[in-house]
């Protein structure tokens, strides 16, 4: 029997689910649609059915040692989802027990970005860091803050909101009520409005000028850039600056090693990490300087939430 | 034989130490002249032969079991001090070993807001808690944060330095060389500077006027707000404005129960720490608004860092 953990990733559109061993490697994984369901218990009952039948397809006998979960505003030590803005269900959702009572192992639910640095400590470039921080660069901004070896979950389950620290004091309104929060500036969504603002305000020539707004993504402003496109080029320019002067203060706060970034926005490589190390390093205190290294992570793209979620097993089973 | 810890705290003025039992009751102490030497090994031969001269003048027979030190630029990880810029020994000072060297007992070296942190987890208002941040605000700004119940360090030994998060872009100067640090406003000096600009921009009558600047001090600002000076009422709430702005975005990243308020502006109590909370509460996401207490220290203001720098000690042995 192979020992592996399930991992779930619950996105507001998409509950991606898959079976993964000790390796991290994923035997099988699927998705489905997430706001289908309006009933959590009926939600449950599908996802741990699809699970079981995920199992039933892989050659090998497997032996389920846990469930870890990533969801928005999951909580750690209580195991619930509480009041997630972009789920249909409301209020406090017990859902770790309510896996429990399906398949009777331990189940850990944590917030994605959390999930998503477990995962880059146990499968990905942060293979034996203790002090490192990963942040997802995504529809949102999320984070997870490793120290002394362990995440930061705060007292009460939610630390490591670095989306929503204030990155431009009375700046762009967040989906959070406050403003000028990093996310309103260095998510997908954040960088798209940079690009708007730039085509406004400047008569450069650039392709991203003929690209409807509610269709143009961090991919689109990747490839103007890698075309020389100047509005392009800006807005990266632009994001890196605020990005990196956020990530001064963080390193302020908790001097890790390195700094993970994940996400849509971090695909374009270079156009965001390059001047998102130069800000950092310009607003560094002196004794910071030229020690914290901003990489890429180190997960594949394509089921890294899966592989975090998975990994959160096996850390609380070590 | 009573079991003791040797505290020390290392400023740029005074070195102060003692002797300190389990409970945390100092059973002697005293303190001499720190830049009155320039040959590092004399300070710890002097400084050795005055704890010993303590030891010797208390009645009872007490064993020493370690030396705990707070110093500023005072590394967890290595036992030294580096590059203070305001003690007059240059470079990397391997302290605890010199020390060790005397005392052949362990010794725990950090900085002197870490060290406040334990002592106010071993003997003041965080017995118990696991998730605390402690905020000093006396001639600079110092953190100690603590997460799942031990210090944040970072992999550098550095951690912690929210004195040097930036507060206002672009704003007043600090001694680190940055701009706008919460230290430039949060200080004793960062208030001081606040009354000089209220005082020069506002037509209000203020006693604070008639104190020389190189003499004005967050006392007498607090004796004026007890007066009713408008002066000295509005550099509370501008300061607590910044400071609970800063707040806000620290409880972002860690999340912790109580914010712990330490040094020569917490002696304002209220009229610092009422602006600072509403402040605070104004800028926090919904999800940790009415969670996080902002407290006064439970350390006793005149030996507080000696208490401290012991409790690593026994932090350390627990």
């Amino acid at each position: 029997m192979t020992p592996v953990a399930v991992g779930i990733d619950i996105g507001g559109t998409n509950t991606k689910y898959g079976i993964v061993d000790r390796n991290g490697k994923a035997l099988a994984e699927a998705s489905l649609s997430t706001p289908k369901y309006e009933d959590i218990n009926e939600y449950v009952a599908v996802v741990s059915r699809a699970i079981m039948h995920l199992v039933d397809s892989v050659p090998q006998k497997v032996s389920i040692k846990g469930i870890g979960i990533g969801a928005p505003n999951g909580n750690y030590f209580t195991g619930t989802i509480e009041y997630a803005p972009n789920l249909r269900w409301k209020g406090v959702i017990p859902l770790a027990d309510l896996f429990n009572k399906h398949f009777h192992v331990p189940v850990v639910l944590t917030n994605d970005a959390n999930a998503a640095a477990i995962g880059e400590m146990m499968y990905g470039g942060a293979k034996g860091m203790d002090n490192f921080s990963m942040i997802t660069l995504g529809t949102g901004v999320g984070s997870g803050f490793v120290v002394n070896g362990g995440l930061i979950y705060g007292h009460d389950g939610f630390a490591g909101e670095f989306g929503h620290v204030t990155a431009v004091r009375d700046g762009r309104l967040c989906t959070c009520g406050k403003k000028g929060c990093v996310e309103t500036y260095a998510s997908a969504r954040g960088l798209v409005l940079t690009v708007q603002e730039l085509v406004s305000a400047s008569p450069d020539d650039s392709n991203l000028r003929h690209i409807l707004p509610d269709e143009l993504t961090p991919k689109h402003v990747f490839e103007a850039a890698e075309n020389g496109d100047p509005i392009a080029k800006a807005a990266f320019e632009s994001t890196g600056k605020i990005l990196g002067q956020s990530l001064a203060d963080m390193v302020a706060y908790l001097s890790p090693s390195h700094i993970f970034v994940f996400g849509g926005v971090a695909k374009a490589g270079e156009w965001i990490l390059a001047p998102t190390r130069r800000y950092m390093e310009k607003n560094l205190m002196p004794i910071y300087k030229n020690k914290v290294k901003v990489v890429p992570s180190g997960l594949p793209d394509t089921n890294a939430a899966i592989l975090g979620a998975s990994a959160l097993i096996w850390k609380e089973l070590d």
